[in-house]
């Protein structure tokens, strides 16, 4: 929060702090006024599409919100802004705690606004309700970032399941668009389902390496390498430049281990230093490359479409479960049920069928 | 069907062939009696405890009925079995077109019945469904194991999903259980999710390839060498001896680019030869080191009952779907709703709400 004291154009979480140059528009009037009160969903919808960042905070916080006023609100709001959503490009970058996630967006994001894009870097980590936010909480890390008035840091939502925290960056997404900002980037770290959630709503998926392949090799987790588009190798600097090189080598050799993506592209491999920037405007180059080949043989529309109905259906599946594994009768049957199936006193085919009859019969 | 003729002990699908020695049984007696009557789920489980193998196969028939009065009958006979199931090792057996699956499934499975073991050999394969039986269906390639009494083979159960497939395959594993078969093996080819589905109903999982490991390596589908506990290069004969060993040598490698298992376990890699029988034999005792270390740290144990859990959950899972799919109302909403999802005039959440809401409202 000191950040937020020392850069009072920093945009940052829940709103509250805003540049300047933005308080002039009128809907940021009428939000400014409507503080303690809550903006309205069209007061919302104007700022957004007038490239007011505080507005977009305060819906962001509204889609992140359990209170249900709150949340057809967002719905609202998230309704108006699809129709001028949709035209960035969205990137995912992952890597293990320790490959420098952190300072790469920093560079990474810097060299994208000095080019003239409008940069947004959400995250996705379902364990930030535990650790408050393990990811993109150390914003001292992007200093240069939180001071740019063409870049939006927002860490994740919190919530208690991957699904609803996916659910929620997903519709930040739309927003983020809607406000103008054209390229995102969504980090997330490298635990468990995570890297699938945010993989199936980017564009191009980065995977962020540290030199030294073998031991690293060793780290990854399942079916990470396969969805990259990119390994980048951080930290190729001073007496680590060699063996980034290696390492490159070493990644080149393991990413023909898997069969060809169906967008055609070729992934790539590359070494940067987040520190002293060099190779960060590779990394960008590559990712034009892919847009160029995806979009001249209709991958990306594709892509985007078939991705949206993956989120209609797991949206639903949530849902079903959810209304089935809360039902009172399912509670009260599920553990007695769970021990027989373990101890094969019943079928775990059985057993689904006798909590399903429970279920159907309400 | 000329093998039945030919061999008139081969064990096969939708029973009616049995070898003459087990005809003495009076549960025998009285399927056959009844032969035009279906039998009752008494001397289905009379004759399959008292290891008879056309009560066996009349009753995996029932399994994979679509009539819901055979379904009751086969869950009444399953759950009589299930106290004395459990009492083998399930082997996944996987590769694609080529490799040799069924020659090497003859000589594996010869090797076992020689060493006094009675095995049972599955398959999941739903496109058998389409193709009328892909794999198992040529038995003319386990001329030798059709003929042999210690063993039992049945094609894949056909259907529409592979869930319903999956689910067939497991409940035959407790049937061919209780029936006193102390090694299951069960064949899927390299397409799509089945491994996946094989790999969570095993508790050993292996991986054949030929040699060339240079193409081979490329045609690895997504996460299968991760999932196996064993890779085996077939076909190490004659001129191949030398590139199998090559290929061995890559694949260890390919291998060490994954996380440890969670059985302790490392996986192995071995060549053999179906044809010559070399290296068959270190294929069993590569299985029977991993069998004691996972009976000595009780990962076991652990997976079997992970597994059914995972069975029940999943169960539950696709039945949710269906009875949501096919709800009349949804099917039709659904493609409307899918289209304005495509065309981004709906957020995928707010048409997953659209559909859930009319769907519990029903």
């Amino acid at each position: 929060m000191s950040i937020k004291k020392n850069n009072p154009s920093a945009i940052d979480e829940k709103a509250g702090i805003f540049p300047p140059e933005i308080i002039n528009s009128s809907a940021m009037q009428n939000i400014k006024e409507s503080r303690k009160k809550q903006p309205s969903a069209t007061e919302l919808i104007e700022g957004i599409l007038s490239k007011n960042i505080t507005a977009l905070s305060r819906a962001i916080t509204l889609i992140e919100s359990t209170n249900n006023e709150h949340l057809s609100k967002a719905n609202e709001v998230i309704q108006a802004c699809l129709p001028h959503a949709n035209n960035s490009i969205r990137i995912g970058i992952t890597g293990v705690p320790g490959v420098g996630k952190s300072t790469f967006i920093e560079a990474f994001g810097k060299h994208l606004t000095s080019l003239g894009k409008k940069v947004a870097i959400l995250a996705v980590d379902p364990s930030s309700t535990i650790s408050h936010g393990s990811i993109l909480g150390d914003k001292t890390r992007m200093e240069e970032l939180v001071k740019d008035k063409n870049a939006f840091i927002r860490p994740s939502a919190s919530g208690e399941t991957l699904g609803g925290v996916a659910r929620k960056t997903r519709e930040t997404i739309i927003l983020c668009e809607a406000c103008g900002f054209d390229v995102i980037l969504i980090e997330t770290v490298g635990v468990g389902q995570s890297e699938t959630a945010v993989h199936s709503m980017v564009d191009f998926f980065l995977l962020l390496k540290i030199p030294g392949a073998g031991d690293e090799l060793q780290g990854i987790k399942r079916g990470i390498m396969e969805m990259a588009d990119a390994i980048i190798i951080n930290k190729a600097d001073g007496d680590n430049i060699k063996k980034a090189n290696l390492t490159k080598v070493e990644f080149n050799r393991a990413l023909h281990l898997f069969p060809a993506k169906k967008s055609g592209w070729i992934p790539t491999t590359a070494t940067c230093s987040a520190i002293t920037h060099l190779g960060i405007d590779n990394v960008w180059k590559a990712i034009k490359k892919y847009l160029e080949l995806v979009n001249s043989n209709n991958y990306f529309l594709e892509k985007r479409k078939e991705q949206n109905l993956f989120w209609m259906i797991e949206t639903i599946d949530e849902q079903l479960k959810n209304n089935f594994y809360n039902q009172p009768k399912t509670i009260q049957l599920l553990d007695s049920t769970k021990k027989e199936v373990q101890n094969n006193t019943i079928s775990p085919f059985a057993a689904a069928q006798i909590l399903l009859d429970s279920y159907f019969k309400k």
